[in-house]
């Protein structure tokens, strides 16, 4: 990939001289704060087996990078490089990923309200392999080929074996995803066409999470699993300094999103407090963190409404919805997520699998988007909002539409 | 849809404040030059029954517009509407098109060739609804609306349909959509999805044309069937505004580009014309236009090595191959088309449906990206061209990937 900021005249690069691709400077466990080195290959937090964080110098990154300068660069998620982990250009994989449109779409906004409504939706399915997330494995593929590791593993319920894969094969190194035996079959046969290698398991993403890890153990390979390496939620984390740029360098009052995994959440939570600390945005204008999950496996929203920190586990035989990025019956970033929920003042709701369909029509009919079960679990959680009042119709809300549909457009009946 | 250089401080709108959002002009006949008022609803030119070409006030742009300011306007193809023929952004119908990765591929070169190989690829894939068609529809949707049009009407081989009904369903307008019976039927279904009304008909991509035309006179609604009205070319023009800003305002050697009705090639030589008239680019850098058709309907493959201006009709119960975007016996725009690859120097090829179909999995093993059939016929034409020498391994050349191939997944052999 060619970075444009290597286009520039003279004065611009005499200008950056002193400043740092990256600014990774540790990381952290997430439930301790203990330090770890950045430069070594990590997974969990070896003191509590917890997620580690990726902490950056944003004091110096505030004094020798502005926010102005990121409106030259290159329309892709490697523009805000200096909040990423990779610290030598050339080992960046990229396809492309990233600076997805964010659409104003009051036409979907529940009828009758659609002169008021302000919400937009960003559209990431408009990434490479087709969902938000080519960006979580942009970044993690990227750091571990610059930390020099030789194959890649992933447990998946889906569309992530399908961009491990295509991120392996830009990068010239094998890849294996195993995944449930009843994921979504365009998925996997994406995984294979890429070249991964997909080994098919009995169970949910839990049990292919276990299998996943030891074929990584067995073979030296690295595992990417969700939160079990520090940098997917880095890549996610663009989804957020995205949607601050877009608008101006503020936020939205309420930001809902799909929680399967729930890393795109800590990844944007994250990137908030980031863009607070390097003093790119305001302290007052945090958004509201809705979480939505399909009805058949809703973890996080139970713990919510049962005021805990953690997440019990949803029944691995009750685990049930035809989104199968919500078919995630525990989250090992369970804290974070819930974290950020209350942190914000946000909330956490299901929604029918029903619902959902009828909401990829929705956005079919009125907007001209094709998205993906998951994506319309967002637009679902809006309208069921809107009628609880939880929010108002002159909210400014985004609604992530975190995949296609053109995958599975076979199987849409509208 | 929002354009971010309205977000600007205030000493940015007052220096705009001459400036003109289109420097739209007039039209013109692309036969005989013949002026028409580019106001009014247009069609082909009455004079010839030929193309008309948007023209623009491009003396005046290049003093009231500069090309840097463009590099901080929003990741869209309406970054570049002083060049496209829509007024006010008020009219604007956008799902985020345009801005796709330039990505360096020299991995998609052959095999022992990678090292030097100078291959970019522009992913047109990432467009919404999942082709450069998109680029084309949101232009002539834009405008359309802007002119008061009440209905839409296309012919289609395949995915003009999809794009067509998306940018109607966007603008709130209905869509008809005539396509032969055997086009892709994912493209058809995506179409019907956005709320397209779809009509299959015997025969070619030609007589859907006639069918379309004659549904578009009945209803009074407009036809924006492939170079039949000004501005589809117009959105497709910017893949050459783009290429040239990606490359730092430069060109490449070389371009391939699969041509089916061949308006890609027509807006993107058009574009490098008008880069040149407004000094944003040098007048000696123009690259040799590349088209590729596939063997089985070759008309304008067939008046490039004949030496002709113009192409016949290549025989309707001849015309077969598997890439439906390529299936059209006869192109509106073949005089446009063959200029410039006359012009530039460049040539014409045809490849196998074989060849193409092992293009789709070279792409996705070795570079991660899933892509059509037609898409992949410029990396099978890009091969065949190095080893006639026609291009040299040390060419920069991009090769235009038209379309993704996430719908079509599942039929994918690799």
């Amino acid at each position: 990939m060619t970075l444009n900021v290597f286009k520039k005249p003279l004065y611009v690069i005499l200008f950056f001289m002193d400043a740092r691709f990256s600014y990774l400077s540790h990381l952290k466990c997430s439930a301790c704060d203990h330090i770890y080195d950045a430069d070594q290959l990590q997974t969990i937090s070896p003191c509590c087996a917890r997620p580690l964080l990726a902490c950056y110098d944003l004091a110096t990154l505030a004094k020798e990078v502005s926010r102005d300068e990121i409106s030259h660069r290159e329309a892709t998620m490697w523009r805000y490089h200096e909040f990423l982990p990779v610290r030598e250009p050339a080992h960046i994989i990229s396809l492309g990923e990233g600076m997805t449109p964010l659409l104003h779409a009051p036409c979907l906004a529940p009828q009758g309200l659609e002169q008021q409504a302000r919400l937009f939706v960003k559209d990431e399915g408009q990434n490479p392999t087709g969902s938000f997330k080519a960006r979580g494995m942009s970044a993690a593929v990227s750091r571990a080929v610059e930390l020099g590791v030789q194959g890649l593993v992933t447990p998946t319920a889906g569309n992530a074996g399908a961009a491990l894969a295509a991120y392996a094969a830009r990068a010239g190194l094998p890849s294996h995803v195993v995944a449930p035996k009843d994921a979504p079959h365009t998925c996997i046969q994406q995984a294979r066409l890429y070249g991964g290698e997909v080994h098919l398991i009995p169970g949910l993403i839990t049990d292919a999470g276990r299998a996943a890890a030891e074929t990584a153990r067995q073979r030296d390979w690295f595992n990417v699993a969700t939160l079990r390496e520090p940098y997917r939620a880095e890549g996610k984390k663009t989804m957020g300094l995205e949607l601050a740029e877009q608008l101006g360098w503020r936020l939205p009052s309420a930001i809902i999103y799909p929680a399967g995994g729930g890393t795109g959440v800590v990844g944007m939570w994250k990137a908030f407090a980031e863009l607070r600390a390097a003093g790119w945005i305001a302290n007052d204008q945090l958004p509201k963190m809705i979480i939505v999950q399909a009805e058949g496996c809703a973890p996080l929203v139970r713990a919510f409404h049962q005021g805990k920190d953690e997440a019990d586990a949803w029944p691995a035989d009750e685990a049930h919805t035809q989104a199968a990025g919500l078919r995630v019956p525990s989250a090992i970033g369970d804290r974070l997520i819930l974290q950020a929920v209350y942190e914000s003042g946000g909330t956490a709701l299901t929604v029918s699998d029903d619902s959902m369909q009828q909401m990829v029509c929705y956005a079919a009919k009125r907007a001209g988007m094709l998205i993906a079960l998951e994506a319309a679990a967002t637009l679902a959680a809006y309208h069921t909002l809107l009628a609880t009042n939880f929010l108002q119709v002159e909210d400014e809300v985004v609604a992530y539409f975190t995949g296609s549909g053109l995958p599975d457009l076979q199987y849409v009946v509208c």
